[in-house]
C-alpha cells in the first residue's frame, strides 16, 4: 500500500512555489521582466568564474574514472580537509577533516544532523520566523518540530517563551542566522544567552541538548560587520552549511555538516552521518562538485548586489510607512504588512504585479517576505508599483 | 543524546571496504599493479567522451544562474522527458516524464521506493545473493529486510522458500537483475513466475505487493542477448536505475525511479518521491549532472572489457575445478569456494595477493565474489596467482 503520510502531503502545496508559479504564468502574459517577483530565494548572481574554470580543468585534466569514481562514504578526504582549514582560519576553531561531512546542501546537512541527535517522539525547537522546510526535515524523522513564537521587534530570540517551551523532550534547538525570512543576524548577546540556557537545561535534564545551526547565508552580511560564528558560543553545535548562496550553486546540492571539535564525540557524529546516509540513499554529493568547490572554497559570487537591493528596498519601505527591521544579511526583508491579514495583503499586491510571500508559512503572521535576489534594475522598477499599491489600497 | 542505532552500526565495518583497504595498503608495499584487487565494484572504463564534452559545453555556454539554479523538486522536466522517451523506445512501455523521478543513483532510488510502499513493521523480501547495502536501505526506514535463501545452482529464484516467506506483512519484493554478486540475469520464466506469485498473493491478501527492481547493471549484458525488462512482467513495478555503471559515473550520484505507467497511481508515486525527498534532504541530483546525462542518455561507456574479463576468468576458474555459474551480465562472478568456509578461503587467497570477497555478506556463504572491473591485462596477470593459490592450498 502507498504510504498515507506522503500522500497526505501532496495537498499541501508550498505557498512560495504557488506564488512563483503565478509569477511565471503572469510573466507569459505581460513579460516576466514586468512581474516584480520577490517570491523565490534563488541566487541571481553568477558563480565565480574560477568555479567554472575549476570544473573545466577537472574535466579536461583528471582521469575520468578517478574524477567520477565513488567518493568515500565520508566524502572526499582532501575536500573535507580544505573545508576544515577554511573554517579554522576564518573562525578560529580547530576543525579537522574528521569533523566535516559533505552533504547535498544545507537540506542534506540538517537531515543528517536531526537524525544524529533525535529519535521519534523527541522535540526539536526552532524560532519563528523560520524556513518552512524545517517542518518536513524534522517531522518526517518522527521527531516533532516545535516553533517558539517570534520576537516581532528585532527577530532575535523570544527567551521568555523559549524557556517555557524547552523540556526534557528537547533533543536539539535549530537556529538560522542570518535568518530566512527576516534577514536578522543573531547578536553575540543572543547567542551567549542561548548557550547559557542550553547549558543550564542540559545540566538540569542530565542530557545534552544539541544546537543545530543552519547557516547558508553566512557569507551574505551587510554593512561590513562580522556576524558572530555560532559554534564559538556552544560546544555541542552541528553547523549546517550550503554553498548554494555563497557560490550561487543551489542546483548542485553541495554543503556540509561541521561538528564543533569541542563537541563530545565529534568524530563519532561525523561517522554516524555516513551511516545515516546509507539509510537515506544520499551517499555523498557529486564528486566533481565536491572537488570544484574545494578549489574555490575562499571565494564567493559577487554578493554586493544583495546589499544594494536591501538598501533600496529598506529605504522605500520605511518611506512608505512600513515597520521594517533592517536586515543584517541574507537576501530577504520581512516587513509588517499594512493589514493584519498578510495573506490578504499579498493577494492584493498581486494586482500590482508584486509577488510577495505572506509570513504565515514562516510562523509569523502579519508580516511578509521579499526575496530580493533579483537585478537591481528590476528592484528600482518595482518601486512605483509598490508605491501605487500602498497608496491605492491603504491610504 | 546521540542516537544509538547509528552508533551501533559503526562497529560493523563493511567487509568489502576492509578488503579494499587491505588491497590499497598492500599496494603501497609491492605496487598496486601487483595486487589482484577484485574487491570493489568501481567501474574501470572511462566515461564516454560525449559526456565530458556535454559538461564542458554546458559550463561554457549556459547562463550560470540557470545552469546551477535549483531544479524543480521533481527534477528537471526536460531530463525526465528524455529518460522517459529512452525507456519507452527501448522497452516499449509508455513512460512519460511524469513517471520519472531523478535520484542520487540507485541507492537514492531504492531509498525513495522503499519509503513509498512500506511502513515500519512491514517486510521487504529480497533474494540471496544480494547487495549487502539493501540491509541499511530497508532497515533504517523501520521496515525489515527478509532474505530468501539462494537458488545455489543458477542464482534464479528459490520459489519454494519464497512462497513460504511471503506473507501479509510483505510490502514489496526487491530484486536485482543482472545480479550483484552472482552476475545472473533473471530469465523470462523467472520473471513470469515471480509476477504470478505477486499477483496471486496481492489478491489473496487484498493489498498490492510492489516489485522494486534494482537495475544498475541493466546495460552490462553478455553474449549479445537481451535481458528481459522487469517492469514488462508486473504492473506494480518501481524500477531503480543508476548511471553509475553504464556511464562510469558512480561518484556523480545520478539515477532515477521509473514507475511503470501501468502501476496504479503511478504519477502519485512520483509526487510522493518528491515529498520523501523533503524529509531526507535529497532534493534532486546535481543539476549539471542531470543535464549532461540527459544529453548522453543513449550512450554507454565501452562496456566490452567486462565481457572479455568474464570470459577469461570463467574459463580459468572452470579449468581450475571451480563450480561457477557463467555470468549473463554485470562485472561480477560468484564461484563456489574450495572449502566450506569462504571467509577462510578468501583469507588464504590474500597470501597470494588475490583480494576476493566471501559470499557471507551477500547472504550466500560458501561462495566468493570477484569484481572484474579492472584492466584485462591485470586479469591475465592474476591467473598464475590464482592457479598457484589453488594448487598450493587445495591439491
Amino acid at each position: 500500500m502507498l504510504v498515507q503520510k506522503y500522500k497526505d502531503m501532496l495537498g499541501n502545496k508550498s505557498v512560495i512555489r504557488t506564488l512563483s508559479e503565478f509569477a511565471a504564468a503572469r510573466g507569459k502574459e505581460i513579460g516576466y521582466e514586468n512581474v516584480f517577483d520577490y517570491s523565490l530565494g534563488n541566487p541571481s548572481v553568477p558563480v565565480p568564474g574560477e568555479f567554472t574554470e575549476a570544473m573545466i580543468r577537472l574535466l579536461q585534466e583528471k582521469d575520468s574514472a578517478e574524477l567520477h569514481g565513488y567518493s568515500p562514504s565520508l566524502g572526499i578526504y582532501s575536500v573535507r580537509e580544505k573545508i576544515a582549514e577554511s573554517l579554522k582560519s576564518r573562525f578560529g576553531l580547530p576543525y579537522k577533516a574528521e569533523h566535516i561531512f559533505p552533504t547535498s546542501g544545507a537540506a542534506g546537512a540538517i537531515a543528517h544532523a536531526v537524525r544524529c541527535v533525535s529519535e521519534p517522539g523527541d522535540e526539536i525547537l526552532t524560532f519563528a520566523p523560520y524556513f518552512p522546510e524545517y517542518g518536513p526535515y524534522v517531522n518526517l524523522t518522527g521527531a516533532e518540530l516545535k516553533v517558539v513564537p517570534a520576537d516581532r521587534e528585532k527577530f532575535q530570540i523570544n527567551f521568555e517563551v523559549f524557556c517555557q517551551m524547552i523540556s526534557e523532550k528537547t533533543a536539539a534547538v535549530l537556529i538560522n542566522t542570518p535568518n530566512n525570512p527576516s534577514g536578522a543576524v543573531y547578536s553575540e548577546e543572543t547567542l551567549k544567552k542561548l548557550a547559557e540556557v542550553l547549558w543550564e537545561k542540559s545540566k538540569e535534564y542530565g542530557q545534552k541538548i544539541y544546537l543545530i545551526s543552519d547557516e547558508p547565508y553566512r557569507e551574505i552580511i551587510f554593512g561590513g560587520i562580522k556576524a558572530p560564528y555560532v559554534a564559538k558560543y556552544y560546544a555541542d553545535t552541528l553547523t549546517c552549511y550550503s554553498f548554494s548562496k555563497s557560490l550561487s550553486l543551489p542546483g548542485e546540492r553541495i554543503g556540509y555538516v561541521a561538528v564543533n571539535p569541542a563537541c563530545g564525540e565529534a568524530e563519532t557524529i561525523v561517522q554516524m552521518c555516513a551511516q545515516i546516509s546509507r539509510g537515506i540513499g544520499h551517499n555523498c554529493p557529486s564528486s566533481i562538485i565536491q572537488l570544484a568547490v574545494a578549489e574555490t572554497i575562499e571565494l564567493t559570487s559577487d554578493l554586493s548586489v544583495y546589499e544594494t537591493n536591501m538598501n533600496i528596498l529598506h529605504r522605500e519601505l520605511t518611506d512608505l510607512g512600513f515597520v521594517c527591521t533592517r536586515p543584517g544579511g541574507t537576501f530577504y526583508i520581512f516587513p509588517k504588512a499594512l493589514e493584519e491579514d498578510a495573506v490578504a495583503f499579498c493577494n492584493k499586491a498581486l494586482q500590482y504585479d508584486l509577488v510577495l510571500v505572506p509570513g504565515d508559512g514562516f510562523g509569523c503572521p502579519g508580516f511578509f517576505r521579499m526575496a530580493y535576489c533579483i537585478d537591481t534594475e528590476k528592484v528600482e522598477r518595482s518601486l512605483p508599483a509598490l508605491r501605487k499599491f500602498v497608496e491605492s489600497e491603504y491610504r
